[in-house]
């Protein structure tokens, strides 16, 4: 068996997400899945690093799957293109060890949330940020977000609700990009465009989205920065912030060691 | 009489261009128009600096229109921004002086052209690219771009075949940006992306597009950059190469004294 591992983009807007239980024609996953069965005349599993929620992007997605013939890696990354819709394309296709699991060897993930805090639309970028259109006070936001960082339990900031294992992950940085817009300048100093990069050993469902509702929440002068370490000691979603949108998150990047 | 200068951004994908001859429900400058009768009580012509091609794009057109009544910038400019639909945005708003017309008082036009040559085709930026898909000899596209600078007859490269006057125009600069990809070296060391930026006194019919195309044959090798000349020269649009796709192309800028 030979287990190949491949790079993955996707604009999610279209799909509902990596994997979906009730349907795999609407699935990243099932778009690849289906283009390997047509050249493998056998069905392949394609396992993804992690589920991304329907309507939610990924630049740096990873996944593996196992053929039983070998393939060139470069014929496989022209055949996944070929016949991939073009709001999906695979990055790179590299033969791996049998042992790499696209899920359980990821050691690292990275992503990133764009929130249009500017009060013009965003034209080009609209099906890939949250137009939120008011400025935040990101300062607040910064010092909420270094209570969400480190080794915690997240079951607060969890969308599942049945999830029985171990909601704990480490949060290793949650950093802050602002782009200055020409067209406002908020009272806070802060417009045009503030991106949130999210870097930890893994994230639980919708778990990016819930903690960026909660800091926009912050930026809002809705909660305090403070509020954050109550809202973890419960362990209750029900204290967190909004769900934001799913079209505002990226998967940026997997990492392995 | 008041003025208003407008800029205007807009994803031409979904739009038969600024202007047409046919319809009006299409076009960027009909959408324009039909928020501005509704809230002046009467039909406006809004005038833009030029008429950019169905599926062309613009981050920065502008245009101005004249209202009996004295409205605030501010509020034209959110009046524009909340009937507007998504793909179009109204960037700024500026009283003008009586006699400023977007088209007769615009000094400079820049144009940028970009084409995708990587192998791995483009996700987030599909629509704004020309996925090309191979790699161009850039070195000969830049010689072949310095015959297109300069005061020069165009008539080669204007796509109205009915142009009654002067196809005289003064291209100021034809520059080169090129962005490397990761997945691909080719062997004439571009890859990735390549981006022509065009800058000039002001652009015929699709001369943008067929300058693009005739520069992309330079770049595959079919004719040579002293060719330029010999075209011009002969002032025969079957002559020049083909035109370029409409989704490459963006107005960036457009320049008054």
């Amino acid at each position: 068996m030979h287990n190949y591992k491949i790079t993955v983009a996707y604009d999610g807007t279209r799909y509902k997400g990596w994997q979906s239980q009730k349907t795999t024609d609407a699935t990243i996953q099932g778009k690849l899945e289906t283009i390997l069965e047509k050249a493998a005349g056998r069905p392949i599993a394609v396992i993804g690093s992690g589920r991304t929620d329907a309507g939610v992007h990924a630049k740096g997605q990873t996944a593996n799957f196992y053929l039983q013939d070998a393939w060139e890696a470069e014929e496989l990354l022209e055949l996944f293109n070929q016949y991939l819709p073009e709001d999906i394309a695979v990055l790179s296709v590299k033969e791996a060890k049998e042992r790499f699991h696209s899920r359980f060897s990821a050691t690292e993930k990275t992503y990133q949330y764009r929130i249009h805090t500017g009060k013009v639309p965003e034209v080009f970028e609209r099906k890939y940020v949250y137009s939120y259109g008011r400025p935040l006070h990101v300062e607040n936001m910064k010092k909420a977000a270094e209570y969400m960082t480190g080794t915690k339990d997240f079951a607060s900031f969890c969308g599942n609700r049945h999830m029985k294992k171990s909601t704990v992950r480490s949060i290793y940085e949650i950093r802050f990009e602002e782009t200055p817009s020409k067209e406002f300048v908020s009272p806070y100093g802060s417009c045009g465009e503030i991106r949130i990069l999210y870097r930890g050993s893994g994230f639980l469902q919708s778990m990016v989205r819930i903690m960026t509702g909660t800091l926009i929440e912050v930026g809002e002068g809705k909660r305090q920065p403070e509020d954050i370490p109550v809202i973890l000691e419960a362990k209750d979603r029900a204290l967190a912030g909004f769900t934001a949108p799913a079209q505002g998150l990226m998967l940026m990047e997997v990492r392995y060691n």
